[in-house]
């Protein structure tokens, strides 16, 4: 959900062109939240987005529209070697422009394949290029992206492939929206991130900032067990510096970090500073803890392992949860998931160790211990904490809310 | 990646339009591939979707040129009741209709949330509906959807959360598209999931098929370590049936399933059907097979639990990997994956045990042993198999591969 309480700045409208009937077909589409973040430090926001099949005249009217209503228009996709690439056709359509050879690119692929003689049909196909376009180097494969401008408008070409177009739009295309809109204010961007706090209650910490700052726009993006909290605009007066301040005072404790940063990465922070090493024993989690905490590269300085025990013979086995305890309390309880902290703790010989167990659902629950309910344990240098919650909604919700809520816990009480 | 061999069929052209600035500025569209499972089976193609923000011109704008070129124009979000929420003008303006106010919505809105005396504001604006226009009850929440034709062509808007349109859908949605388009002929659709083939590999196999059948459409779908292969088309003649039989055999053992099936489901089947008990041992995927594998309700069935030993240390106490094993050849080794999944049987008392260690990156590679480097073992009734491949890309690309890999090698070993 966002919260825009304003956006007036001196910005470029961008729209973004996305080709291929792959994704009208269930492939997801990752382009926007990756121009996003480009265009924006840029001056640029995106006002619109279109997804097309690959027919010349679907992607023609696409970029027709685009044209008559945004500065910046980026298509992607479509420029490859086979009958179904389009774009630039459609794009020499729409501007009414002639494509013509280009013996640049030609001497470009010949050194990067190492081709003499003949050119190969699919090699010689990708060196059409619009008349009057400047063309972007591709690293990493054959097709090149194409910049044109006309009339205080940008159009550019960029092949689909991520790492195709990804290092393309760093190297010449960023250039070019520099160079061509010297005009345009980059928009500062802060993004703040915190566990703990359900949208509507990170929004009501934030409304006396937002309400200072009328001109930054203010976005919330909520997940499982965290918020992120974006604020970004015009910063030639230091209002997006000044805001975000007045933001991590009021998230307080909440905030776990910033940017790129993830409640796992924190916690490997937190422990970094400590010098101190960590274990998990997780349940109904499955090893989702765990997993995200070696996403990191190098977390293997602070983290020795994790016990997976799903089943209770496993528990009582690997991390010596008691048979009585299980029989008494269940799996599911603040005695079982205590044991399972220690036990973790004590058998990776870990300064710090997490226990999670609980009812992921959708069956097994009791009266007793609804679906959702899950127990953690936090066990460190000063004995072991127990804790628990009951998350709403499916399996994997449940598992990704507990998994968060540990990590949050363990990010607090790292010392 | 898609192939499109043709798609000539009675279908009906669907567009979606999507609103909210939140899909603009960072937040991923769930809606299109959604949208596409559903309206496929009803015979409705996606040719074109495009994401606006939250102005009222703006969402008149994508309205208007949807409605002008395609049979079934399908709007979500922007039917909340605040200020930015205006969808419904934006529908009025551009079909020249009123917005009236619904006794009926108002009657449901009351008897649901038990309101009696004067209905507050925000309960109120939600019941302005477009003129002649059906209402599609919301079990979730207090926005009703709303339908309304004309001249062949069918609006629909659909509040913005998935947990709201998504029984709305099934419920109002989908029986008022099969009503009104008659006449169009339901594309089936089969899915067969294959691992260990890479996207050409995949393609060169079912060629032929693709060839015999030219009036089908052939998608591909690749991801870490698997391909999915998907079939759609005019099925009257029993067409998908037939091809999908001929994919089957083309795809051999590389098929693990079909539908909604994964790698981790395939394995879970098969470890029920012998009526065996899985561990593991993980170390460079950090858990994430693991986790993978307890995604799916019921899995403690068949799974004991994980070890991941992210230490040398832990390696050797919890799974008894011998010192002078890691001290020879290192922890990334035949020997050490062998000694990992003997290990992970033994503690977990489990029939079968899956091992994993690695070089996942980006450091810690060597000549010998260069990032991507990863030891597999597989432990069963018969013994313990080692196998290792050299994974490309990232940190999270080796080990999602890895994992597509392991779980591939468990799918087969079991018996």
């Amino acid at each position: 959900m966002l919260i825009f309480t304003c956006a007036l700045m001196k910005t470029i409208n961008a729209e973004i062109i996305c080709t291929g009937s792959e994704l009208l077909s269930g492939k997801l589409n990752l382009y926007v939240p990756l121009f996003h973040e480009r265009l924006e430090p840029l001056g640029a926001r995106i006002v619109r987005e279109q997804s097309c099949g690959d027919g010349l005249d679907e992607i023609a009217d696409c970029l027709a529209g685009a044209l008559r209503r945004s500065h910046l228009v980026i298509a992607c996709g479509g420029l490859g070697p086979t009958f179904d690439d389009l774009t630039r056709q459609a794009a020499a359509k729409v501007l009414g422009r002639r494509l013509v050879y280009s013996a640049e690119w030609e001497r470009e692929l010949r050194a990067a394949y190492g081709l003499s003689g003949r050119l190969p049909r699919n090699f010689s196909d990708q060196c059409l290029a619009l008349e009057g376009a400047r063309l972007l180097h591709n690293v990493n494969g054959t097709a090149c992206g194409q910049v044109l401008t006309r009339g205080g408008r940008m159009l550019a070409l960029l092949p689909g492939p991520r790492r195709e177009w990804e290092p393309m739009f760093a190297s010449g295309l960023e250039p070019e929206i520099k160079e061509f809109f010297r005009g345009a204010v980059p928009a500062a961007r802060v993004k703040l991130r915190t566990a703990g706090l359900r949208e509507p209650e990170a929004e009501a910490l934030a409304r006396p900032v937002m309400r200072r700052f009328p001109s930054l726009c203010f976005t919330i993006l909520a997940g499982p067990g965290t918020a992120d909290f974006i604020i970004s605009g015009d910063d030639r007066r230091g209002l997006v510096r000044r805001a975000a301040a007045a933001c991590r005072k009021a998230f307080g404790r909440s905030l776990y970090g910033e940017g790129d940063s993830t409640l796992a990465s924190a916690v490997g922070d937190a422990l970094r500073r400590a010098g101190s090493t960590l274990a998990g024993a997780e349940s109904c989690t499955g090893g989702l803890v765990s997993q995200q905490l070696t996403e990191a590269a190098g977390s293997s300085d602070y983290f020795n392992g994790c016990a997976v025990t799903y089943s209770n013979a496993a528990k009582s086995s690997l991390l010596g949860v008691r048979k009585a305890t299980l029989a008494r309390h269940g799996a599911v309880s603040a005695e079982c998931a205590a044991e399972m902290a220690r036990g973790a703790r004590r058998v990776y010989a870990a300064d710090y160790a997490y226990s999670v167990t609980g009812v992921a659902g959708p069956g097994g629950g009791t009266p007793d211990k609804p679906v959702g309910t899950v127990w953690f344990g936090v066990a460190g240098p000063r004995g072991v904490r127990t804790m628990s919650r009951k998350f709403r909604g499916e399996r994997a919700n449940v598992r990704a809310s507990a998994a968060a809520f540990v990590l949050d816990e363990l990010r607090k009480a790292v010392k």
